[in-house]
């Protein structure tokens, strides 16, 4: 299928306008949505395009993984149930030291993608080392990426000193410059882990290159107490007065915030990243979503890395979403489904500064999309297909998945990528991986 | 394949004794378990079998669902995001006055078994009315049901008052009499619908005819703050006081508990249904979860019904049971993966009496299995099996299940039900209800 063509579902979901549309069609021209019109109408105006006709499934906006670290599939499961440090001191942060190459990246970020466009994302903000390799991966399988060029003060194989990463980050954004699917954010990795001095060079540049800031910020409350020891401040405060909140920032986690931090949020704009999922697994603490989209925050959804999570399910994702900030205010009303949808989508593109080009089936904007088969007895009988897409839908029930155009699921088929080669190379890696460990190196 | 054969998985998760067992292989004969030894000595043990391999799957019990209400599938997504009273006064009571019938009851719980068996869950511990229906429902989709049935007070279509529910939950009890797969509980609704004499009524029938008590109990705030006006007490004191602590009770929720219920359950050994996402959605609250595992209370994993979850996975519940309590105790340890599964399992089959025919691989029990296929690749790499099953599978990764060593699903396809039919008549419930609710019926 060319990326001009004509979609025929039984229900669109456009999230902007709100609603569910019957009877009507979208029409894809050079990759962009041109028009949303009765279906009837466009079989008449548009006789010269392939239609397709998707009789019970629902056509919605390709979902925004607002949060990952892709590569760090590669490690799922790799130890779970444990404390914080414990999980990271002898588990995640030493396989990483010892395996985190180009070609782990390359080879994690292609098997988080293959994942993440089953289950129906089409763009992910990713925060990762070797840069290069996660936007070839992106390249690779077809998918919008967003390349979080992790910044830090420590030294690990891919960089000696916060100078090193950030030359290495100026280098992958110089040479993916024009690539349609491909951007940049530059991402410190947090207020406990970057200097004063970085964070200054950091806003500095973002200004210069006209990119976004990608920074874990108030996911533990050890983070926020570390901050109020080191800086006599609480993070955002920190932050705040070296002028990261006047730049376009993603503010993952923002576990703990106070009201007043939540103001400071919406008065700047700053878009924040929801991981339900991880936030429990390693009991960060419940974000106070509701809260923030009260404030006007602009609140994505991200599935964090696959080490913490432990599935890049944004469907899920998207569902716990919905659920945990009814059982916090107490009140089933907050965040229905409808809000929860616009979050995975619409909410995800705002805080990412690209929502004049993603998040919505509007008009003029990318032909990111998906298609879900809600014919499955899971989502019967149908009332509503918006409540089923957020309460009662799997992953397996995406279909199709389109990302500029392009159709990259087909049917439940990957078109970009060879599952069984994936496998392979995750088997590989695992081996590799379990040997070192068993060897106690 | 008859009810005797040999399944050979990569590997083999029994929950009782814990851990994963590889190159093993799990016998049944005549329905039962007769054996789990090493694969080669299987192989010549058992010649005589026929042998599958099941060469990327963890094999495991069946999934209890220790708290359900099939037939209200047919209401997925009639009304969600609404303020409790709100949601049972104008949109389920009346669709079920209007609506539920033998004929209501019969289809919707076939929908729901179809839906639960596809997911790997082999026992249902239902709740609802028109008794028979349900056990019939159980009987074609040869599901392991136990059929609660419903006893309140108030009129309903299906009876006029406590005595009548009674009356027809003994019928319904004695027609099934010797039934392998159907068994019944008396199911007193919730403290806040039954009275004294009710009650008392039921401990004694539940003594005559030596069948589990089945009740919503604690499940939110406004039922303890009812019962402290209307009878000076909390619920579960006022339970206790008319006996019903003393027989085998399934409570449902037991979302509100301070230190002594929680003690108190664990003393008559109450089994605790938990509902993770029902509590979330209904705004119910979080259960003491942790806790309660502390104190040595039997705890096993529901979905409640699907007007209010609004799926009956209960893989996705399971993840949630583990993630939940880590943030409740602000401890990634707390309920590990292996506990979860153990609640998923022989959790449920304790808190229902059954631990000596279902819950674990031990010889002597009922083959209730199922397999999951986890070459897929949202579960690769795979470091542990037991991490996947619970933090990353999926319910479509479910390939295989037996019921009493029957194969109810076979490569994800049903072997007892016809999905197509399933649907046909869930669209003509639906089409129903609806047409009611647009004339204002």
């Amino acid at each position: 299928m060319s990326v001009s063509f004509c979609l025929h579902p039984r229900w669109l979901v456009p999230v902007a306008p709100a609603g569910v549309l019957e009877q009507h069609a979208l029409v894809v021209e050079n990759g962009r949505i041109a028009a949303v019109l009765p279906s009837a109408d466009a079989r008449l105006r548009y006789a010269h395009l392939s239609h397709r006709d998707l009789p019970e499934h629902v056509l919605l906006p390709g979902l925004v993984n607002l949060h990952g670290h892709s590569a760090m599939t590669l490690l799922r499961g790799l130890a779970d149930d444990l404390a914080l440090m414990d999980w990271l001191n002898h588990h995640i942060w030493p396989a990483e030291k010892r395996h985190v190459s180009d070609e782990f990246v390359y080879d994690g970020s292609l098997l988080a993608m293959a994942e993440m466009l089953r289950c129906g994302t089409t763009t992910i903000n990713d925060m990762y080392f070797h840069h290069e390799a996660v936007a070839r991966a992106g390249l690779t399988a077809q998918m919008r990426t967003v390349v979080g060029c992790s910044i830090l003060e420590f030294p690990t194989p891919y960089a000696a000193d916060a100078d090193a990463y950030i030359e290495r980050a100026l280098a992958a954004h110089a040479r993916f410059q024009g690539e349609q699917l491909v951007r940049f954010t530059l991402a410190p990795h947090a207020p406990y882990t970057v200097s004063d001095a970085t964070f200054r060079r950091v806003v500095q540049l973002a200004g210069q290159l006209d990119c976004a800031i990608h920074c874990h910020i108030h996911e533990t409350r050890e983070e926020v107490e570390g901050s109020l020891r080191e800086h006599g401040v609480r993070p955002l405060a920190r932050l705040a007065s070296l002028g990261l909140l006047d730049m376009p920032l993603i503010a993952a986690h923002c576990v703990h915030l106070d009201d007043a931090e939540i103001a400071l949020l919406a008065r700047h704009r700053v878009g924040v990243a929801h991981n339900p999922s991880s936030n429990l697994k390693l009991a960060s603490g419940l974000a106070r979503i509701h809260d923030l989209r009260q404030a006007g925050v602009a609140v994505g959804i991200g599935t964090d890395g696959a080490a913490s999570n432990n599935k890049l399910d944004m469907l899920a994702e998207t569902r716990l979403a919905a659920l945990l900030p009814k059982v916090q205010a107490a009140d089933p009303r907050a965040i229905p489904a409808t809000e929860a949808l616009r979050m995975a989508t619409l909410g995800g593109a705002e805080a990412l500064g690209m929502a004049a080009e993603i998040g919505s089936l509007e008009v003029g904007k990318r032909a990111d999309l998906l298609a879900v088969d809600l014919s499955d007895l899971a989502t019967q009988p149908c009332y509503d297909p918006i409540s089923h897409l957020v309460y009662a839908a799997g992953r397996e029930q995406v279909s199709d998945v389109w990302v500029d155009g392009r159709q990259v699921l087909e049917q439940g088929r990957h078109t970009t990528l060879d599952p069984q080669q994936l496998k392979a190379k995750a088997g590989w890696w695992r081996d590799r991986v379990l040997a070192d460990r068993h060897t106690g190196a």
